[in-house]
């Protein structure tokens, strides 16, 4: 291991936790010119970084003792706290979690910083390794606004856009919930409408074509969804709830029909079916949204 | 009911079932300049394009008898049929079936048209019925490419693309139940995603602005699909099957603790565990379509 002379890093970055992130965190602060200190539980994955420069800190407490900003990537919130357990009390730098979980572990990360003295920023990284340091990358942040204005000159050098969205530290966690929801269900309907292309002999390239075109009409669908939902009216311009129903359930006996599991179309029919019950059949898709929300949650939404 | 002089009307239009594609399909046809015949079960609902200048014929064997091109857009092919019966034997025209179904039920109806001497090509209109006679609409064909070519004058008259996908009348259908499946998942999926930022007290629009970008992954990820697919490698180039897995039981477990149905993301979670237990936890997405196959017709596949 180098150690090499940490005492005039005053102004370095510190990245614990060397996974995929991790890695690409640390080579775009390198690439930005800051000096880079390096933590990571196993600390074989560091020796590609320290070759371009980066300096590998023996602890956790070493690491950070250093660095304006600490970043943390690890796997999930129970190896955050355990890299935090690390730290010196109210050490100088600001902790910036960029790990993932939901938005109540973020809550609770931020107390227990509270408690330690710890300045803590909590961060939700929308776009994969291959990203960072690029302009696709995006990484959300919440938590006290001084914070992240402080940070931003580090945090800027992962690339992309660096959203601040309010001084809840939850915030960023749950927005990473809701848009990986959305991520996942478009993966697991991509996958099914090929796996249903090939049970009907579709090449998977002539099928494409028309399936870019069904994705391109979603960004446009999600602010038509944010309009409606704001302001409580579900007119339906173009198609209802009831004729969406129909459609599924013809889908899913395809899918039966042909050995492909209908199981995930079979969920979005039950909700369906649970709107139409609700007297909501001759409304837009909209309304599905906020018919998924418990009663109590949409009464105090009001 | 008016019915005016028919007999010079031999380049004509007919459309049987007038619910709203009907109704477009025919107003598109008037306003491209065909003569434009009409027949609903119900006669009311042809008065408006009646005052557009379309002519209501009293039977569908009167309305076919006088056109080059019969269309049939009526609610499933069991009223297909049952507007099909009639026609005489051996119209002139050719029957051009718009309505909704499956490949199967495609090629039953082909195979019956066949023995009544009709010629017949199918179809499925994959846009609203808004987008009907505007750029904006898409409507596959597939069956005998010359019935389709001699259509082809009227059939542009309803606007956007035409696109003739191959002989097999089932070819249209089968896109259409697989483009379904992908549109039904991401409006459910959008759905879900909308409804655990409203539980997370989100404003919708502040998550549209997101929504957008995740959405806006999907043209480019249905090329990768298919390039994969084609090629039968599933490298992983950025995620894997087994961390799509993780995330998806968090955003499920995150959906569960606010009371957002998490069925649906349980049924696209079972699809990866079932793909990870096959040992495909290190493959790309695009693998997920395979595992979806079954292993019968996946053999047939290659
Ligand atoms: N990779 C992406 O494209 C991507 C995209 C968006 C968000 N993220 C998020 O970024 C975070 C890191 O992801 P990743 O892809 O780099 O790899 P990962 O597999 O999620 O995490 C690996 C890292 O966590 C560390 N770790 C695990 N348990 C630990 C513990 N108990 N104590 C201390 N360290 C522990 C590992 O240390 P060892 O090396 O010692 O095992 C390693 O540094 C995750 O929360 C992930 O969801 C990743
Ligand atoms: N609307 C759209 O945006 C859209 C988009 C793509 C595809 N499509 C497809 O286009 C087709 C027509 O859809 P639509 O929206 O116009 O309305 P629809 O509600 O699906 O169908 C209504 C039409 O079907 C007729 N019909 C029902 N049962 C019949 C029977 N047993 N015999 C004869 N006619 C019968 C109705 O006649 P009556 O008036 O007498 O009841 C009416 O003309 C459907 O297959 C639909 O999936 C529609």
């Amino acid at each position: 291991m180098t150690h090499r002379n940490l005492d005039n890093q005053s102004a370095a970055v510190a990245v614990l936790g060397l996974g995929p992130m991790g890695r690409a965190l640390a080579a775009a602060s390198l690439a930005a010119g800051h000096p880079t200190l390096l933590w990571n539980r196993s600390p074989g994955k560091a020796t590609a970084l320290v070759a371009q420069g980066a300096v590998l800190a023996p602890t956790v407490a070493d690491a950070a003792r250093r660095a304006s900003v600490v970043i943390a990537c690890v796997i999930n919130y129970r190896a955050v706290r355990a890299v935090m357990s690390g730290l010196e009390r109210s050490p100088r730098g600001t902790f910036v979690n960029l790990s993932s979980g939901h938005a109540a572990e973020a809550r609770d990360m931020a107390a227990w910083a509270a408690q330690r003295g710890v300045n803590y920023l909590d961060g939700a990284i929308l776009t994969p390794a291959p990203t960072i340091g690029t302009p696709a990358a995006t990484i959300l942040y919440s938590g006290p606004r001084a914070l992240f204005d402080d940070s931003l000159p580090w945090l800027e050098s992962f690339g992309g856009s660096s959203v601040h969205l309010g001084a809840d530290a939850g915030t960023a966690a749950a927005y990473e919930m809701a848009l990986l929801d959305l991520f996942t269900m478009s993966v697991g309907g991509l996958a099914h409408a090929f796996a249903l292309a090939i049970t009907e002999g579709i090449p998977p390239t002539a099928f494409a074509r028309f399936a870019r075109g069904i994705g391109g009409l979603l960004p446009d669908m999600a602010d038509r969804f944010a309009d409606q939902l704001t302001s409580g009216t579900f007119a339906a311009d173009v198609s209802t709830i009831a004729s969406a129903g129909s459609a599924v359930a013809h889908v899913r006996d395809a899918a039966a029909a042909r050995g492909v599991d209908p199981a995930p179309l079979q969920a979005v029919q039950s909700i369906i079916e649970r709107a139409v019950a609700a007297g909501h059949g001759g409304d837009s898709y909209a309304r599905l949204a906020q018919s998924l929300v418990p009663a109590d949650l949409a009464e105090a939404a009001r």
